[in-house]
């Protein structure tokens, strides 16, 4: 039995596919949508289909742009010589509101898990190496998640560049292990940048 | 500073509008649909469209349908002698889903509250009277929230029939008071119908 007219139920099931987004919260925002402005719901709309269309990985470090090289990696101001590695693009937004890095950054698209079936050739591990040698890189500073794949990773990348001429450090410990940097607040993740570690 | 490329921030901004999304949620669910199969992307893009371009109220009751009038006012099995006075026509579901009721409904728009600058006539209170004037209705079940506002509609809307010959009733307490219709489980929400007292 439809309970409302095909239009919302399609709505609420599209809503009901976002993550952390159940039933009742699709139920919810579907009907503020049907009471909101129309303004508003095209809004979204466009920047849905925009966010489709124009947003690739930049040519060079995988961060999220709509040209061919993000807007950190054109910035001349950036420290060229310093790579943090991230495992996925929206960990660079809480390390930018830090202020403690200026240098660039490498997205590696996950952390190994071998379980999970994550190789290092499903990362941009080999990419990363490349970008080192080629870009004379003296830090890596891996920020991967503080979690068990997180820091397997990070020892992983570690022995891969060993033997180039590169610092390889970790952001201090003092992110509560098990959590997810994404989570962190900006004093706690400025500390551990700032404490980073020999690796 | 702009952390992520523009149509990701638009993207951010426009799904932080959306009730009890914060600016985390906001963020997550924008990175879920970057990373998402652009079908679903679309998909739910259409369906904001296509909700705010087709949905309107029931030219009857004021429920939300794509006709003139609704699926339930068009349904002739329904009891056409009864009529269930909702606020909002989200809660009409919740009642649907108790299979305890099997008549009209007549949605409110809202309930009374002065404090608010919600007076009768800004609901469809009027209307509500018209059709059970015209419709010859036997039962008009008045289902406003169990709180403050919803109880002094019922009362009003139970003042302004009372010299028409309609039983009035209202949903048993069972109902926890001070909460929200649309949050009733069925089982609660199916005895307060089989238990509805007169008004």
């Amino acid at each position: 039995m439809a309970t409302y007219a095909r239009p919302v139920e399609r709505l609420i099931t599209e809503l009901s596919k976002l993550p952390s987004i159940g039933p009742r919260s699709a139920q919810r925002i579907a009907f503020h949508v049907i009471r909101g402005k129309k303004d508003d719901a095209i809004g979204l709309a466009e920047a849905l289909k925009e966010v489709k269309e124009r947003i690739k990985p930049c040519v060079r470090c995988f961060n999220l742009t709509e040209a061919e090289e993000c807007e950190i990696c054109r910035d001349a101001r950036r420290d060229r010589t310093a790579i943090c590695v991230v495992e996925d693009p929206y960990d660079i937004g809480p390390i930018e509101r830090t202020a403690e890095y200026r240098g660039l950054y490498h997205v590696l698209g996950g952390s190994l898990s071998p379980l999970d079936g994550v190789e290092p050739e499903d990362l941009r591990i080999a990419e990363l190496v490349e970008r080192v040698r080629k870009e004379e890189t003296k830090e890596l500073v891996v920020a991967t998640n503080p979690n068990t794949t997180g820091e397997a990773t990070a020892l992983f990348i570690a022995a891969e560049v060993k033997d180039l001429p590169v610092r390889v450090t970790a952001l201090a410990s003092g992110l509560p292990v098990g959590g997810d940097l994404e989570y962190a607040d900006e004093v706690t993740l400025g500390r551990a940048f700032a404490g980073r570690r020999e690796l």
